[in-house]
């Protein structure tokens, strides 16, 4: 069983697949964060691909193999019992594997501000690349200061009348490349050393936000705003691994977690850089050495 | 510094370049073993693609960062000195470099047995890829049974007249995907429990093998030898890194080995799945982490 939609869980699937391995993979969302990248411009192979059409690629590679993906389905809980793991979903089913990969990825990290879940979809947004095309000839800002945050402003420079980056940090961190890039549109404005402490809407729809430096606080008004801060573990569902602080699924180099039979891959685990070719090798990994433990079992 | 030139040293070129890092590559041969593989079906987004087409798809994509690979050099030896790698090749220049990611991949492991040196080029091979296609209406034997041998065979057989393939073990190896095509072949016979004990030829071309199994000692006649019974490591040229038995250099999930500033990525590696989309991440995790590493350095 494998468990995820992005590159790691697609990639692992088709390696299971080309083995003869009787394969099931539950995705909650199909093609992971990839589907949120504009522009891909580092999976080697590939000079510039959207993160849509690759992901699109992945899923004829996996459907080549007849492996089918079980979509918008969430697990809610995984138990061992002797060899085999029981997965639980919000779906009511209950399958049992002999070997598991989790594969589940990462979702964006919240703020946990005045205004945010409140104006969800109504001017808040996590996903530039879905969004950004609604703020045309408006005003945006985003929040955040890595690589996330830079592609997101960069989408939005070109079709918005203004965008601000609010960032706590220094300076700008990510890609030099996306750095510069993103400097160099004359309608951004940068915020460094800036909080942003609350969300306000007018007629249901976000208008303004707060703001705080080491200076003062203060306003401004803003359509949107685009929460780019990173990214957390989607590993609440799985209790019995051993996890770092950050809530990764530790895994070795083989992509073994602690518990015998359960392995994980791509931007669940503990491996520090979050990437598309990482998280594919990462999958391909994971499963020949699934294949490898489930080879074992028989044996026994 | 990258040494190699896989898909691993490949990406972790395209990952370094995007951060405007100062990088040199250098490679024994551009390619590594893509270049051998006929049809590569599972490194995802290329449904079915061939090893020299993929790898050609990588050096375009390098060649787009303006990525310099210097090819056809061979490292000799590695020395640190302070925080400094010193490089040496056999064009007599010397290279230094702050980081460094070994991405050497691993060269066909021979058998050591009488002839097989000598007839090298004369019926001798370890490419099917290669010299396949030399064989039409020829006699050719295949020694191994895992992927590779399967992969020489399943290239083989549609051409030559007849294809044995010499297994020293009871059964084939490899995917099973493979082992069906291989034993779909009528002109295809496996020697298996079988070892090959020597090559004889006549007017310097292979005319002959012996082999020996349980039972007897015998001989057949045969135009040409694929010996295909894997890799090693090819980590000769640096002493001063922790290595396991095999001769492959050991990683951690971050691809640092016990030396700092020393990287090391794909084929060379301990990590155990020796795959085109596994080396192609762990390039780019290498790259990713040997910055972070040059970073702190100029903090210090």
């Amino acid at each position: 069983m494998i468990i995820g939609g992005g590159p790691a869980a697609i990639t692992a699937s088709i390696y299971a697949a080309r083995q003869s391995v009787d394969v099931k993979v539950i995705a909650e969302e199909i093609g992971g964060q990839d589907a949120l990248s504009s522009k891909i411009e580092n999976y080697t192979g590939f000079q510039v691909i959207s993160g849509v059409e690759l992901i699109e690629k992945f899923i004829n590679h996996a459907e080549e193999f007849g492996i089918e993906i079980k979509d918008s389905v969430r697990v809610t809980v995984i138990k061992k019992e002797g060899t085999n793991f029981s997965i639980y979903t919000d779906d009511g089913e209950c399958c049992l594997a002999r070997a598991l990969i989790i594969a589940s990825g990462s979702r964006p990290r919240k703020l946990g501000i005045p205004g945010e879940e409140e104006f969800l979809g109504r001017g808040v947004a996590y996903c530039a690349v879905c969004d950004a095309p609604l703020f045309r000839d408006k005003t945006a800002l985003v929040v955040g200061g890595g690589n996330s945050a830079l592609d997101a402003a960069r989408q939005l420079a070109p079709i918005a009348r203004k965008v601000y980056i609010v960032n706590n940090t220094g300076e700008l961190q990510g890609e030099k490349v996306l750095r510069e890039k993103v400097i160099g549109f004359s309608n951004l404005e940068v915020f460094n050393s800036t909080e942003l402490t609350g969300i306000r809407g007018e007629s249901g729809e976000v208008s303004s936000v707060s703001l705080k430096n080491p200076e003062k606080d203060f306003e401004i008004r803003t359509d949107g705003v685009f929460i780019e801060i990173g990214w957390e573990a989607s590993s609440d569902f799985v209790k019995m691994v051993k996890k770092n602080k950050k809530g990764e699924i530790i895994i070795d180099v083989d992509n073994r977690t602690d518990i015998p039979g359960l392995f994980a891959a791509g931007d669940v685990t503990s491996v520090s850089k979050k990437q598309v070719i990482v998280a594919a090798g990462s999958g391909a990994a994971a499963a020949l050495n699934a294949i490898e433990y489930l080879a074992g079992l028989k044996e026994e």
